[in-house]
């Protein structure tokens, strides 16, 4: 092999782990952003979680998108707004007995691109006038100040209350 | 004023007008793209709604994304993969009876991003033993094959089934 030839595979390795290098930075990167931003949602969660069991129904609501285009489902159909949606939390819940205790559990967060993710998760309420629970599916926005909630459909699972 | 003013004027004139030229072909581009994407997406749910008023399960399917980890949340809890989801729809709708006559409503559609977006509507179901209705979130993804349904949320809402 001539000379030349050498250098040349010499500089195509180089460049080969070059590459190889820069792509697992890219993947590292980007799985590091991901984990930043799914705690960053589950923070969200988790303050909704303490408010509401702090009785503090407008600390909760903070978790929400504050527009009139925040969507709401549920079995009582599609509430738009966040007034809509703060009456039809104090409708359903009038008092700190009827809240009980809120657990979330089984959080599943999937991003669906650079500023938007799906939760998908359970919902538990411990009450001395009966348990409650279901499911949730959350559609997360992000924006400047951080992830809210643009969407929630909220189920009652009935097999889940006598568990 | 002297000659090379004017020309000048005329310079920052003309990039003027090609940079808002330029900004609102960019806009109209965009909203040509979020028009075909909601096209494509309608026309998803339009052939859903065909499938299952033919009695076709197996077509209705095809919307959702062919995937261990298509999820369905709904009064019944968390269904994963297409095949929990098919059984729970052979379950719940065992014939043509009980299938009826669907119709779907009220769509909202919302891009998320280039590659998801989430769905809002309502489903009716007309039949002799009874109607029964509700809402829906869907949160679709863009394959190379096309939009399908990641996720759905459906519920019902009592309260339509008098309407």
């Amino acid at each position: 092999m001539r000379p030349w030839r050498w250098l040349l595979l010499t500089a195509a390795f180089v460049l080969g782990a070059f590459l190889v290098r820069a792509s697992s930075t890219e993947k590292e990167q980007k799985e590091k952003s991901t984990n930043l931003e799914q705690a960053a949602i589950r923070a969200i969660l988790g303050a909704q979680q303490k408010a509401w069991n702090d009785g503090n129904v407008e600390a909760f609501l903070e978790g929400y998108w504050q527009s009139e285009d925040l969507t709401f489902s549920g079995s009582q159909g599609i509430s738009r707004g966040l007034r809509a949606v703060r009456e039809r939390y104090q409708k359903s819940y009038p008092d700190r007995q009827t809240m009980g205790k809120l657990d979330f559990s089984g959080l599943e967060i999937r991003l669906l691109g650079p500023d938007a993710a799906l939760v998908l998760g359970h919902w538990h309420l411990t009450r001395e006038k009966g348990d409650v629970g279901g499911v949730f599916s959350l559609v997360l926005e992000r924006f400047p100040e951080g992830w809210r909630i643009i969407h929630d459909h909220t189920s009652v699972v009935p097999a889940y209350v006598s568990r």
